[in-house]
């Protein structure tokens, strides 16, 4: 059996991929079983929504993932069990004690952070999102179909990490990809566009989330040289939302920075509409280094960090650079 | 520019595999360059020298791959450059400073060793050889077809790595893209077999060959935790050669083991035909270590490793288990 699973605070294709690539692996006679290593966020939970309505009688486990405490994986992973990685490579996105695991496969379009006692199958493409790669394993793997409501999900997935394929992430394959699955579904591009719009407003709708919600809704951790940072994104069409509650989502980033025990804890906020990136104020130190990685002063509590949608593609080799300096 | 190599000391796979992989980038007009670390060793010799007989009038450059002396990386190629990595992936066993050259693509089938800045098209599988991977790649690539000579090379590639499909390392996939290489090379099974044994014949004439470059001719390191190995392989259908130069072979490892670096040189014989390996034995505590780690005893200079025939899949985890105890 292998355990399948995407990277903690899990977003669409975190979600997506580990239930593709667990149904790639079962077509193919490999017994596998997905699971999700936190709450779906509300983008998520609407792209469920949604699924569960658009094709209720479908094949699939019409039910979520079941959970995985990454941080007690070994309630349901045996030390030495089979995993499979999507979405992620970095053990600091995984689940706790990963070295103890026999890693045998990595699906991911993340920078390689992983090393393994020996081979594994692994496939990272530099693209947009996890499900690009897996629609090329499944369509290149004989007796592996992808059906219309998994093909769905995926669609979700790639317009999530992409930013509906505006960010500066998206690759060719991407684009092709997005419209190979729109045709499976039998969706136009005016479908596609009003269901990512549909996606980034369900995403974008904080109100009834507490602070702290926020910023773990999408965190992830890095390490650059010795020094770890916490990055937690928060993507949305409603960035007023936000402002207006700058001093609640600070203060309570310095909670969550001492919890996970990284030196920095950045906000990064992405306006999906106007393509802006943002950071919210909270150290003094932090930003020192915010200002130099990015060449920009702050004002008012906020860096604006013009063009800047990308934690993977634009922020984290930003602060690469400044480390490495 | 791409500039593609496989590792130091190059196999026919780390030869076939660049080759392969420059032609595949090439001919989905990504512009690449296949390089050579070192000398062909006595097997890969064999193989060019009948693949010049056999295609005279191919398409594909009818020379030897240029060299790159991994010591001196940037005589070649500069800092900042574009890399692709084929059959390795562990920076000791590649260029010189890996790390300042920007790593775009790894093909191989060995463990991850290898951390990077930024995503990679990273492509592992656990199979017995690069060119098993590389043949999925081409099949499944529009536009990107495998010439009748590049398949030959090919299999010779995955014969060598596979020990004509007998190896522990090989896979379900090497024996299905080893049947449809045959196909196109119109071989058939007496045909590969043929060429097996002549290759292995070839790889075991080592009567003209110096200690030195009998040791180099197949030699990786490796690292556990904090103590770096050297292992020499030596493959032969003629092991009595070997076993004649013990005292030659053994005193110039001393040698190689300082210039190396490594705290450890093994020299690890592999007898094809009867599918037996041996280690020879030159350092009391190194001799103490292989006991434990492979629980045998050392006869008259050697050790016996009954089935102990692949470095990858039965030496390295042995050293890997007796480090982590």
């Amino acid at each position: 059996m292998h355990h399948v699973f995407g990277h903690t605070s899990p977003d669409t294709d975190a979600f997506v991929s580990a239930f593709a690539f667990a149904h790639w692996l079962n077509a193919q006679g490999i017994s596998a079983q997905a699971y999700r290593l936190g709450e779906p966020n509300l983008e998520t939970a609407f792209v469920l929504a949604r699924w569960f309505e658009r094709y209720p009688n479908d094949e699939l486990p019409a039910k979520l993932l079941p959970y995985l405490d990454a941080s007690r994986p070994t309630d349901i992973v045996g030390r030495g069990d089979k995993v499979a990685l999507t979405d992620h490579n970095e053990p600091a996105q995984s689940i706790k004690g990963l070295a103890e695991f026999d890693v045998r496969y990595v699906i991911d379009h993340h920078k390689l952070g992983l090393t393994t006692p020996t081979p594994a199958y692994v496939r990272i493409h530099p693209v947009g999102c996890t499900c690009t790669i897996l629609y090329e394993m499944f369509t290149t793997q004989k007796g592996v179909d992808i059906t219309e409501s998994m093909a769905w999900l995926m669609l979700c997935a790639i317009i999530s990490d992409t930013l509906n394929l505006s960010s500066p992430t998206t690759s060719d394959d991407d684009r092709f990809v997005v419209q190979k699955l729109c045709e499976l579904c039998q969706m136009n591009v005016a479908d596609k566009d009003k269901l990512a719009d549909e996606m980034f407003s369900a995403k974008s709708d904080v109100s009834h989330l507490s602070a702290r919600d926020i910023l773990l809704m999408d965190y992830k951790s890095y390490e650059f040289g010795s020094t770890r940072w916490g990055i937690a994104g928060i993507e949305t069409v409603a960035p007023s939302q936000i402002f207006a509650r700058i001093d609640e989502l600070t203060a309570t980033a310095k909670l969550i920075q001492a919890e996970k025990g990284v030196d920095h804890l950045m906000i990064a906020v992405v306006d999906i509409k106007e393509q802006m990136g943002y950071a919210l104020a909270h150290d003094p130190a932090q930003n020192v280094i915010i200002s130099k990685a990015f060449g920009v002063n702050c004002d008012d509590k906020v860096f604006t960090l013009a063009g800047v949608v990308s934690r993977k593609k634009q922020i984290i080799p930003a602060l690469e650079r400044y480390y490495q300096l």
